[in-house]
């Protein structure tokens, strides 16, 4: 795939009027209108993105990029990179946060080995290993633009299959040492801000590790001038193959009216890369939590996203992508065998205000 | 139950050790130190009010307080009273909102007749009435401070059953036509402000019955008079026998060492009033979401809780909690049979700075 053909790619428009007929629908049940904010919102979202109001979300995968970054190698991580391999591998056998909570809302969980720096093959891991790791964009390019591509295109793939295999909704994870130095210096310079103001402590980072992260990437991102409409310069210079992966899930996503729950920071960098791309992908997104990294509410914000769980997670995996699926489904618990107003012979509140949302959030 | 016999009981202090021990056991997990933010602080806060860090949600329950409220003679809802019965008798059947999320997450529904107005009994609905309706507030007291104080032993008595049938954790929630005019009545006069900083549109109002609702209460409070100590006085004077009930629960689970969900908007306040009323009760309560509610955050705010959930939600009956139930249940499959840096054989995160959440939030 060239950028010229990804840019040819078409993006459905979502149903506006499946939206609306949700709505009305949401309106019937026996509650306060809009009594389920947001979610009344997203579920209707979802209807467009799916083009039916019978909403159906019982068939949910979150898909996991696994990959290894250069620029641990100037210490912007407490960890080495050995530990994402070790954690794919243990992620591949559902031990890791995502398997566990993904077993307990029954998802699926797709890890994707998109370019850990290991030659080895994990059981439960896809291989489609671009390459070994990024290099250091400190010091070169993390990868070429032929390799972005390719990460794009595996992860349009695997929405595209996810689609053929009947699931309905697809959340975004990741795993990979070093990525919140790689999605901050994407933000960055996606946004066009300095990098003290989108770089935080990731996974666990001292004051004095953060002052170091923020300098390497100001000084890479001073050194490589980007302009802000160079998006995939941007993203093969300075992000990661993680990154690129799940860009693609969102436009593979968008391509297939499968809707994309994304999980935290590194996901929502990915997604606003991806509307970037191909603008009319933020349409088949939904948002999950806001994690405390400290450009998460931002990017979000960019994709014209508001996030409805703020906990201060920081942990990645799709862990926030998947709480989100099991509030999801307790949202259409109330939609899908609904109790009107009228099977309670309740009169039906009146709406006074025009209705929230009529424009899909 | 008097005041003076309230007065003494006294709240076992939450164990600080235990607090402490579930925060370490979640240092171990393989995962970014608090990666799961709050949800590490709130699982060690129950820890510390059941005194064990072996957690134990299993067993949950919601407990919705149903009642009626004088103050819709003044037109303060979009619906009529006859309303309340209407949906407590739906919701014993587990036919509304509740019921269904309560279902997807396996906890119990106590729906309780603390004082709707109307004389009939509902298959599922426990009779624990004090009186059908309280008086119109804008008019005369909505209640005697007896009445007030039956009500509030009524849920600190409900709270203590709970306990003994074994709940490990219990939701608060309610049904009353009128029930957040008289919630922020009291959210007016237990903070001291304006009663327009403290009242919303309820299930439905427009903006000229916001209006109304607004002059309504605060007429009522320039009457009354209150000093913001007079907690009881208050609670019977414009609040509501769902309030007094929900506000007993809370004291009911301090009392018993059985932490409580809080919903949204009128949980808050009868956790507040509740804190009021015997200090030390804000050790046991677990915030859920932000009600659309205006004064919903400030309410948490005076309870040291920060909600983890912000969908701009107003169902009422628990939903709120039950969400909350869920997202618990998904952090806590990641504590109860965890997997450690040393299981994944992985060098565990260091800790820079001094533990967040020393103290229960």
């Amino acid at each position: 795939m060239t950028l010229e053909e990804l840019e040819t790619y078409k993006i459905e428009p979502v149903s506006h009027e499946v939206y609306q007929a949700v709505k009305r629908n949401w309106d019937r049940v026996a509650k306060p209108l809009d009594g389920l904010g947001q979610f009344e919102e997203l579920l209707a979202k979802i209807g467009a993105a799916h083009g039916s109001a019978a909403l159906d979300i019982s068939r949910k995968a979150v898909i996991v990029m696994c990959a290894d970054h250069g620029i641990v190698a100037e210490h912007v991580s407490q960890s080495p990179q050995t530990v994402t391999a070790q954690v794919a591998e243990c992620m591949g056998q559902n031990r890791t946060s995502v398997g566990k909570m993904a077993q307990k809302v029954g998802a699926d969980v797709i890890v994707v080995d998109i370019g850990m720096n290991s030659d080895r093959e994990f059981p439960g891991v896809i291989n489609r290993k671009i390459r070994r790791g990024t290099g250091n964009f400190y010091k070169e390019s993390a990868m070429s633009e032929q390799e972005a591509l390719a990460a794009l295109k595996t992860g349009i793939d695997l929405a595209a299959s996810c689609r053929k295999q009947g699931f309905r909704l697809i959340g975004t994870g990741e795993m990979g040492i070093g990525n919140t130095a790689a999605s901050s210096a994407v933000a960055a310079a996606l946004l066009g801000c300095p990098a003290a103001e989108v770089t935080g402590k990731g996974a666990g980072l001292s004051e004095e590790g953060l002052k170091h992260k923020r300098r390497i990437i100001q000084e890479a991102l001073t050194r490589y001038q980007f302009r802000k409409e160079e998006t995939l310069r941007i993203l093969a210079t300075v992000g990661g193959l993680d990154i690129a992966g799940l860009a693609g899930v969102c436009i593979g996503g968008a391509l297939n009216r499968l809707p994309v729950v994304l999980d935290g920071f590194i996901s929502s960098v990915a997604a606003l890369t991806a509307k970037r791309l191909l603008p009319g992908v933020e349409e088949y997104l939904i948002p999950s939590h806001k994690s405390r990294e400290p450009a998460a509410e931002r990017i979000l914000k960019e994709l014209g996203l508001s996030p409805v769980l703020d906990a201060g997670m920081a942990l990645g995996e799709g862990t926030g992508a998947v709480m989100m699926f099991a509030l999801l489904d307790m949202a259409l618990a109330l939609y899908e065998a609904p109790t009107t107003f009228s099977d309670m012979a309740v009169e039906p509140y009146r709406r006074f205000e025009p209705e929230k949302g009529s424009v899909p959030c």
